[in-house]
C-alpha cells in the first residue's frame, strides 16, 4: 500500500482507532455515563459509523454545518458545542426540524433572539466556564447564571437542558496527576451547581467535554454525560499532556523525501503548514511539529533518537535527524509522521488512507 | 453583502488585489524580468485570470497537483518550485506531454530517477539556497552544483533552464532596509553563479521567488525572473517585515461575534485555527493571530487600538478589546479581522467571496 502513495497522505489506523473508541465507550459506560463523542476531530460519516458501532447514538459536533453533515448521514441527536451563532439561526430552525438539537447559549440576547427566529423547538445547554478562560459563565456568577435559566425556561422555542462545559485549561497540563487536579476542580465546581438547581423542574444534564479529562479521571460524580473528541487518534499533544500513550495514536502522516542535506543532518519532505497545520510542540529546549515514527507490534512507535519535523513552509517540511539516523533515509522514501495535533492535521487532510489502501472521506 | 453572512467568510477586494497584481507586474517589465507568479497563495483560476490580464503567461506553483489544476485552467508554462518529488513521476510526465513543465532538482539521484522514469522532456532548474538553509544548493558548493549541471545536460529528457531560489530568509527581516540586505546578498551569490556558468551553452535563466524582496528591492541585476506569490493577498506578516502598507492587504476574514466577556473585555467569535491557521505575529511582548480591520477610503485599516485576535481553538477565537473598544460591538455583530498570513487562511477557508457577493473558488 505504501508503495503506491505519491503525495503527503494521512494513515488511519484502523484497528488503533477503533480500540480508542471502545476504551472510552466502556469508560463512559462502566461510569454511567452518557458517550455522546464530539466529531471535530475526524469529521468522517465512516468514522461515525465506527462510533454507532459501539452503541453511541447522541453526538457533539463544533459548527451548523457539522451538524448538517451528520445528520445528512443519519444522526438524530446532536450538540452544536460552541456558542450560538445567531446569525444562523435559519439554518439552526431547519436542522431543529428534523433531529433533536442542542445548542450552547451564554446570554440573554442570543437566547431571545434564538427564540424568536426559531419554529422549531431546541434544547439549550448553558455553558460553564470551568476554567479554561475561553467561552461560558463562571460558576462564581450565580446570579448571571440563574437568571439566563430562568430565561430561557420561559422561552417556549427553548427547553434548558443543563449545563455543557470544555475544560480546555487540562491541555495545560504536563501529567496525570496534574489533569487529575484539574478534572477535581471541574466535578467540584459542577457539583455546586448541582446543589443549587436541585429543585430545577424535570432533569438537568451535566456534560463535560475535554479527552485529556475523560482519558485520565477515574471520578465523574455529579456528571451525566461525556463529549471527548480527540481521543478516536489522540496525538503527540496528548502524549505529551499524558492521556495517551504513543501506541494510541491512530494516525500518521506519509510524506516523500525529496532532498537529503548531510552537512546539517536534514531531510526535505513534501509536508508542510498546509498538511500538519503549524499546532507545535514545545519540549522546554525546542519547538518541533512531529516525530518520525516506525510499526512496531501492530502500533507506531517512536525511537528515543527519532527524527523531528523542526520546520514547515506551506508545503515543505524540514525533518532533523542525528548523523547515525540520517543514513537510514533516502531519496524518495516515505517517513511516517506523528501528528502534533490531529484534529487539525485531520482538517487539513480532509481524508485517510487505511492501512489496506481504502480511503475515508470527511464532510 | 455583509447582511447575508453567517459564517467565517474569506472577503476578497478585488480591486486592490487588482492593484497589487499591476504594481507587481510593472516592477518586473520595468526591470526587464520575467514574471512568474507564485500561484500558491490563491490556488485560484479566476485570481490566475487577473494575473493573465496583465500579461502573465509563465507561472509558478508548490505541488504537482497544484500544477495539473492550472495546466486544467489553460496555463502552458508551468514552474514546480518545491524539490522534485520522484514518487510523482507518472504524473510529472503526463504533465510534461502537454505543456512547458520546469522543475526544482537538487541531487544527482533525482536527476537521474527522473530520466529515467519520463517519456517527455522537462526543463530543470538547480535550485539555490540563498541563505534560508531550508532547501537547494549553496553557492559555496560550486564543485556539486557544476558536477550536477553536468548530469543534467547528459540526461536526454532533461533540459537544465538555470538557477532557482527562494530566499526565505528575508522573512526574518523586520525592515524595508533588513529586506534589501537580503536581497542584496542574494543578487552577489547569483552574479557569481552567473559569471561562473557564462560559458553555458544555451541560455541560462536565474528565478527568485519571495514577497519581501520582490516588493522591496530596486536592483536586480543578474535577476531574469521574479515568482513572488503573497503578494496579491499580502498580510499582517509581510506588514510586519516591511514589504507592504495595511492598507495594501486584499483579504479579511469576516466573523460572527458569538459572545461578549465583560469582565475581561474579550468577544468570543466564529473562527478559529480551520479558519485562520495558527500562524502568530510575535510582536515581542505578546503573541496574536490577526487584527480587527475597518474600512477607509476603500482599503482596510487597523487602528492604534484595533483588537487582536489573542486565541485559537479549532473553531472558536478570542479578542481582545482595550475597554473602549470593547462596547462597539454587539453578541451577532461580524468583525473583520486581518490574517497574519494569506496563503495558509486562504488555503483554509478554499474560496473567496468578493465585495459585490460573487464568490470565487479554489483548486
Amino acid at each position: 500500500m505504501m508503495q503506491s502513495i505519491t503525495d503527503p497522505t494521512l494513515l488511519l489506523d484502523e484497528a488503533i482507532c477503533r480500540s480508542n473508541i471502545q476504551q472510552m465507550a466502556h469508560k463512559a459506560e462502566s461510569n454511567n455515563l452518557a458517550f455522546k463523542p464530539h466529531m471535530k476531530t475526524h469529521q468522517s460519516a465512516q468514522i461515525g459509523q465506527w462510533l454507532a458501532d459501539e452503541g453511541v447514538t447522541a453526538i457533539t459536533v463544533s459548527s451548523v454545518q457539522m451538524a448538517r453533515y451528520f445528520a445528512e448521514h443519519g444522526w438524530t441527536d446532536i450538540t452544536i458545542a460552541i456558542p450560538c451563532n445567531i446569525r444562523a439561526i435559519p439554518v439552526i430552525d431547519e436542522l431543529a426540524a428534523n433531529i433533536h438539537l442542542s445548542l450552547l447559549v451564554n446570554n440573554p440576547q442570543t437566547a431571545q433572539q434564538l427564540h424568536d427566529g426559531l419554529t422549531n423547538e431546541v434544547a439549550i445547554y448553558i455553558e460553564i466556564d470551568s476554567g479554561s478562560n475561553r467561552t461560558g459563565l463562571q460558576v462564581e456568577n450565580l446570579p448571571a447564571i440563574k437568571e439566563l435559566v430562568s430565561i430561557i425556561q420561559n422561552l417556549r422555542h427553548l427547553n434548558w437542558k443543563g449545563f455543557y462545559s470544555h475544560p480546555g485549561h487540562s491541555y495545560d497540563a504536563r501529567s496525570k496527576n496534574e489533569i487529575r487536579d484539574v478534572h477535581s476542580s471541574v466535578i467540584e465546581q459542577f457539583q455546586q451547581l448541582r446543589t443549587t438547581f436541585s429543585d430545577a423542574p424535570g432533569p438537568m444534564e451535566i456534560c463535560i467535554g475535554d479527552t485529556p479529562c475523560c482519558s485520565v479521571a477515574t471520578n465523574f460524580d455529579g456528571i451525566d454525560a461525556i463529549s471527548p473528541g480527540n481521543f478516536v487518534f489522540y496525538d503527540l499533544m496528548q502524549a505529551q499532556i499524558g492521556s495517551c500513550q504513543i501506541g494510541n495514536i491512530a494516525v500518521v502522516m506519509a510524506c516523500p523525501v525529496l532532498d537529503k542535506y548531510p552537512e546539517r543532518n536534514q531531510l526535505a519532505i513534501h509536508g508542510g503548514a498546509i498538511h500538519f497545520s503549524k499546532e507545535a510542540i514545545d519540549t522546554g529546549h525546542s519547538t518541533h511539529f512531529g516525530i518520525i515514527a516506525h510499526r512496531n507490534n501492530d502500533q507506531w512507535a517512536a525511537k528515543d533518537d527519532a527524527p523531528h519535523l523542526v520546520r514547515l513552509s506551506q508545503e515543505h517540511g524540514i525533518i532533523q535527524c542525528s548523523k547515525d539516523t540520517f543514513d537510514q533515509y533516502q531519496v524518495g522514501d516515505l517517513v511516517t509522521v506523528l501528528p502534533v495535533h490531529s484534529c487539525l492535521t485531520a482538517h487539513l487532510m480532509s481524508k485517510y488512507q487505511l492501512l489496506g489502501g481504502e480511503e475515508i472521506y470527511q464532510m
